[in-house]
């Protein structure tokens, strides 16, 4: 087993290594664009690390690896036209530093290129790799779909939510947790278990970065706190709040949704959490799916390097 | 072997029989609306057809010709909003009938489905199949770039046409086909052989497009004569005049480039392409590429069926 530092290093230099054809220009060079923006690079990291875990040769795990990276990049690339944002860790988005057209079409061949690199997966396992990764990239458009249609809706429930974030997120952890394990040739039943402890990790990281939108530090947390709430983004806490607040609470939340977006909306919104007790339910909630993941791990061989990745990633400020 | 007729029966009762997730409705419905606008569903029919010339087992065909189909349309669902065009095959567009993000979004699901019927292959021939999927499907992506190039671009060569629309048109019908003949387990010289012939057919077809917008009949081509020329489309008749227009010529057409899009202006646009003998290079163009793409045919078994629908399709009104 090597270390997070040591397999990172191999996927970077993977990703760096990709060649990508000289023309036409304006297809490839947006692509190379939106993977180069960086990122932790989670998904590959956790192919490898899973098939070092099961003993398989990680240099089988690479290929497959960096393609789930790249379909990761290319949906963050059509979410952003989808979303009309304009900048993307610090650099603007592919459709503001070209044109919609160009994010569309470049999205699209990112979404064949990762294709390619998943299907250099070992022959003996293709078919059983490719099932997983086509499953799990259709339910990441699921999630995203959901996601669009819960912007219209007033009446998303905390199940709904949590069922979006798993498709939206979580299943490409599990997924990529699980690509590692066929490949090193795991056993059924433990390729299945570092699926389910992948979702479960992914949906607590998922609930925790709503959280510490509102709880958390600027610092650490590495954006500015109440961001969600200035947008009257759809959160696990605005949805819990929207669904457990009575009378003149609810009012009060009601009258902020649709008043100004200032720093006093964010004081006056996350009083509302408090009072209700938000915070609590939330950190429950993450402490529950962490758990559960965890739960998961026990059967799996060399799991130490895993459990820590999995901490550091959970246990940003609570 | 079976006929024309019998392989679109197999084919669209093998799409009729797609079963779709219930939900979320918004993304589903979108990709069956997009399937069953209908077409000619060339590109199955020769996959299958391939397959059985061969000798192959024709229901090993069925899934992966689907997934190409699936594949054509996930383009021209893009391509439309790329486009912004309105109106396919009679019916509004899915971003028309929908919005631009179902558009962006049902398309990505559409080739995710599309990679899903083609890892349905035989696993014997998976990764070949799966090869020759990847590179063409990359290549219809590099011609809708040199496409939307070619229209900001006033120099445009004859020869850049043709590699364009080779890209976005011609590789996809010799992929169809080199599939089912793989599939087949025909000899891979004889597989080349057959996707070369797909090109060249596609090249004479997608050329013959571009002739008869300007010399077809109304009736038997199917749509308003002149579309092209109304709308400046930079077509293999058009590249052709540019490029050998000189002085009054050169002028005159120019001036009606930048005229009233009405009539008059495709009478005289034509009779500048008919003047500089637009109409006879490209017929001879067309003729070039049939024969080139007939004389592959010479060392394929079974090739009656194919050759008379090739003749079919490049034998519309000339």
């Amino acid at each position: 087993m090597l270390t997070v530092d040591k397999y990172l290093e191999l996927i970077n230099n993977a990703i760096t290594s990709i060649e990508y054809p000289q023309t036409p220009l304006g297809l490839y060079e947006p692509v190379k664009y939106q993977l180069d923006m960086g990122g932790k690079r989670v998904r590959p990291l956790l192919t490898v690390m899973a098939c070092d875990m099961f003993g398989g040769d990680i240099n089988e795990a690479i290929s497959p690896a960096l393609g789930l990276e790249i379909f990761h990049n290319f949906t963050l690339l059509h979410d952003d036209v989808m979303d009309k944002a304009d900048i993307r860790r610090g650099r603007p988005t592919v459709h503001k530093a070209w044109n919609e057209n160009t994010a569309i079409l470049s999205g699209d061949a990112m979404q064949i290129v990762a294709t390619q690199k998943v299907c250099e997966a070992p022959l003996r396992v293709l078919k059983e790799v490719l099932n997983l990764y086509n499953k799990t990239a259709l339910e990441i458009c699921e999630g995203q779909q959901y996601d669009m249609d819960f912007e219209a809706r007033e009446d998303v429930t905390r199940e709904e939510y949590i069922e979006m974030i798993r498709l939206k997120t979580a299943v490409l952890l599990g997924c990529a947790l699980k690509m590692g394990a066929i490949i090193a040739g795991a056993a059924s039943l433990q390729a299945d278990a570092i699926y389910k402890f992948g979702e479960n990790i992914g949906l607590a990281f998922q609930l925790q970065d709503d959280y510490l939108d509102v709880y958390g530090d600027a610092e650490t947390f590495g954006k500015k706190i109440g961001g969600d709430i200035l947008n009257n983004k759809k959160t696990y806490m605005l949805i819990s709040a929207l669904s457990m607040a009575t009378g003149e609470t609810k009012e009060r939340l009601e009258k902020l949704l649709a008043g100004k977006a200032d720093d006093e909306k964010i004081a006056q919104v996350t009083r509302i959490y408090s009072e209700l007790g938000v915070d609590k339910i939330a950190r429950e909630k993450i402490a529950e799916y962490s758990q559960k993941a965890l739960g998961y791990l026990d059967e799996i061989p060399n799991n130490g390097e895993l459990k820590k990745f999995a901490n550091s990633l959970t246990e940003r400020k609570l």
